[in-house]
C-alpha cells in the first residue's frame, strides 16, 4: 500500500511516493522541462538509487506514465505494481472560496477547479492535467485534491476584502486568497509540535521564503492574514515578483509606455523583484547576497529591501494578532540563510517591544531539522522549520481515506 | 506686514492671512466651485466678520484677485493695502526628489514644478496656477513653495524603492514619494513640543486620517517611511481610494472588463474605499459609523477594514523603527472620531507587546487642543493633535524670509 503525491506544474511534474503510513518516503523525483528540449526524469528511491535521464515526454499524461514506470521498475523501483497505490494526493493551487479543505476529486470538483483557472491561469490548468493523468493511469486509487489556498479560508472578511466596489468581490471574485497554505499549515503545526505547546494558545508568524515568498499570521492554529493576495504577486519582494506597490504606479507605467495588462503582468511577475533590483542577472538570493558582500551596491539595496519588507510584515501581523509567541522561518531562503534571518530580526530585540532576539551562534548553524534559534532573552521563540509540502499532502490525503 | 498662505486646488483656492509673526491669523477663507455654477467666496476675519457670497470667478487668477479685494476691503478686510503682504507661501503637492525643502520660487523652480505635473496631474497644475496668480497680483512679495512631499525626502532607499526594473526609477521616477508631509511634520513637532521632549529621542507614528489618509513613521524628527507611495492611492483605505491592493487584481479587472488605465485609475481613486465598501452613497466616515451602528453590515465591514489597515501600519512602522514612544492622531477623522481611535488601538495594549493603552474617558472627550489620551499604564503616549498645514506653511515661509 502506498500514497502518491503529485505536484504538476506548467513544465514539470514532481512526485513523492509514501508508505501507507503517510510518513516514509519510498521514492521521489521530478520530470522536468516538459515541452522543452532536454526533458529529464530525476528519480531517487529509498535506498538512494538514482536516475537522471533524458525521457520522451510531451505532457503531464506521459509524465505520469513515465513516473509510474520508474516506480514499478523491477530493479530500481519502489513498488511491484500500480495496484499498490491506494490514493493520489494532488497539489492544487487555487480552490477559491468553495474548495477550502482536502477533497476527493469527482467531476464536480474538477469542474470547480477548472472554473478557478481564470483566477490562477498559470497553475490550475497544469494541476488539472495532473489530476486527469493520475485518474487515467491509476484508476483504482482515490484521487484527492489538496489546495494551496485552503489554509487561508479562515481569514476574516476585514482582512480578505479589498476596498473596491463590492461587485468585484461578489461577481469577479476579487479578494485576498493567499497561497503557500500547505506549507504555512505544515510548519505552524510542526512548530507547535516541536515546542510541545498546544497550537490553540499560540500566535505565530510563518515566513515561507523561497523563490516565492509569503508570510502568514497564524492565531490559534488558523490563518488570520497572509501577505499574498488575489494572486501570489502581492506582499513580499520575491525572486522575480515586485510584491507590494502603489497600483497607480502600475497604471502610470502602462499609460506612459502603452503596456497591455498582459505585458505589465509579465513584467511585475517575471522581470521584477530581486532580479530587477540587484541587476546581476540572477533571481537567486544567494547570488544577491554574494554580490552584496562583494560590494555591489544595487545588490546591497536589493537585500535591504527584501529584508525590510519582511520586517514590516512581522510588525503588521503582530499588530493584527495583538502579540506574538513564535516566529517561524521556512523554505529555501528561510531555512538556509542566516544572513536574511539576522537582518530581518535586527532591531526587533527590545524586551519592551517585539522581544525577538536571535542567538547568533544558533542562527549560524545549519541542519535539516526543526530547531530553535532564539537567545535566552528572547520573549518570542524563533524556529527554523524545514517545510515539507509533500508530507502534508500525503497526511491530508490519508485523513480523507481514514475519514 | 503679513504673510499670505495659498492652497490652490483644482476647483478651489484656500487662503489664510497671518501676521508677520507667522502665528496669528488675520483672515481666512476659500473661493470654491471655481469653474462650476455657484462659485462662492467664504471669508472670515479675525473679529469673526464673515462673508459667504456668490462671486464671478473663472480661474485661479481671478480667485486671488477676489481674495485680495476681500482682504483689503475697507470695512471687513484685514489689511489696508496689498503692499503689507511681504510673502506668499504656496502649498505645492509634488516637489519630486529635487525640491525637498521650502523654496523661493523663480522661473527654474516653476519649470521643475511644471515637470512634476506628470507625477501629480491633479495637483501640480492648479498649484502652479496659484503661484502665477500670486506673483501677478502681489509682485512685490516673495513667493515661496512649500511641498507636501518634502518631509518624506529623508525616507531611505530601502523604504522608497519599489522592486521594479531600476530604469523605472531612474528614468520614469517611479518611487515612494509620500504626501501629507506638511501635516505629518507639523503634528510630529507639535507632539514633541507638547510632551516637552526633544524630537531627537522619539519614535513616532503620525496618523493623518481625513478624506485622504496616510501614516508616517517619524524617527528622531525625520520621516523614515510613509503609507502613501508614488501617488496618494497607496496605503490606507480612504474615503474613495482603495489603498493597498494586489496589483494583479487591478490588471485582472482591466483585462476582464477591458478598462483603460485612465478608467481604472478613476475607479480606484474615486469610486473605491469607504464609498464602495459601505455602499451607502457616502464617503464620509461619520455616515459609515452611523450606518454601522444602525446595523448595516456592509458599513460595519467597511469600518472594520478601515481600522484594521491602520492597525497593521502601526505594527509595520513600529517594526521599521524598532519601537514606538508616541502615536499621534490628526485630521478630520483622527481628531474627531473616538470610535476609530478606540478600534485602532484595541488589542495593542499588552504591556509586553505594543503597550498602546487608551484612556477611554480621555479618548471620548473632544477639544480643539493638542491633548494626551493614553491611560496611565500605557507605555506609548497617544496624542490627538489638531493639524494646521497653513500655520506650518506660514512658519516655513517665514524661515525662508529670515534665512
Amino acid at each position: 500500500m502506498a500514497i502518491l503525491v503529485i505536484n504538476a506544474g506548467s513544465s514539470s511534474v514532481k512526485f513523492t511516493l509514501f508508505n501507507a503510513d503517510g510518513k516514509t518516503v519510498q521514492a521521489a523525483g521530478i520530470v522536468e522541462r516538459i515541452g522543452f528540449d532536454g526533458t529529464r526524469l530525476k528519480y531517487r528511491n529509498r535506498e538512494g538509487r538514482a536516475y537522471d535521464q533524458l525521457v520522451s515526454v510531451a505532457d503531464a499524461d506521459q509524465a505520469v506514465g513515465t513516473i509510474l514506470a520508474a516506480l514499478t521498475h523491477p530493479a530500481r523501483g519502489a513498488i511491484r505494481s500500480i495496484q499498490e497505490i491506494v490514493a493520489v494526493g494532488h497539489r492544487v493551487v487555487h480552490g477559491g472560496e468553495s474548495l477550502n479543505r482536502p477533497t476527493v476529486i469527482d467531476d464536480q470538483v474538477k469542474s470547480i477547479i477548472s472554473e478557478y483557472c481564470r483566477l490562477a491561469p498559470l497553475h490550475n490548468p497544469p494541476n488539472l492535467a495532473g489530476i486527469e493523468a493520475g485518474a487515467r493511469h491509476i484508476p483504482n486509487a482515490v484521487q484527492v485534491a489538496v489546495f494551496d489556498t485552503a489554509f487561508h479560508a479562515t481569514i476574516p472578511r476585514h482582512a480578505f476584502l479589498y476596498a473596491l466596489p463590492l461587485h468585484f468581490y461578489t461577481e469577479d471574485r476579487i479578494r485576498r486568497y493567499g497561497f503557500h497554505g500547505i506549507s504555512h499549515k505544515y510548519v505552524s503545526e510542526e512548530a507547535a509540535r516541536f515546542l510541545r505547546l498546544p497550537v490553540d494558545g499560540l500566535r505565530m508568524i510563518t515566513c515561507h521564503l523561497g523563490n516565492g515568498c509569503s508570510m502568514t499570521a497564524v492565531k490559534e492554529g488558523r490563518s488570520i492574514d497572509t501577505s499574498m493576495g488575489f494572486t501570489p504577486l502581492e506582499g513580499l519582494v520575491m525572486g522575480t515578483r515586485c510584491g507590494d506597490i502603489d497600483p497607480a504606479a502600475v497604471l502610470h507605467l502602462m499609460e506612459h509606455h502603452r503596456l497591455s495588462p498582459a505585458v505589465m503582468s509579465d513584467l511585475l511577475n517575471k522581470q521584477s523583484g530581486l532580479l530587477a533590483l540587484a541587476g546581476i542577472g540572477s533571481n537567486d538570493l544567494r547570488d544577491v547576497i554574494a554580490a552584496a558582500e562583494g560590494g555591489n551596491p544595487a545588490a546591497g539595496v536589493a537585500l535591504d529591501i527584501f529584508c525590510y519588507r519582511i520586517r514590516k510584515y512581522i510588525g503588521a501581523f503582530t499588530a493584527a494578532m495583538g502579540g506574538l509567541e513564535v516566529l517561524v522561518f521556512t523554505a529555501g531562503i528561510g531555512e538556509n540563510s542566516p544572513e536574511v534571518r539576522h537582518r530581518v530580526c535586527a532591531g526587533l530585540d527590545a524586551s519592551d517591544g517585539f522581544g525577538i532576539v536571535l542567538d547568533s551562534g544558533k542562527n549560524a548553524r545549519t541542519s535539516g531539522q526543526t530547531r530553535a534559534i532564539q537567545a535566552e532573552a528572547s520573549r518570542v521563540k524563533i524556529l527554523v522549520v524545514p517545510t515539507n509540502e509533500e508530507l502534508e499532502i500525503a497526511r491530508e490525503t490519508l485523513q480523507i481515506l481514514a475519514g
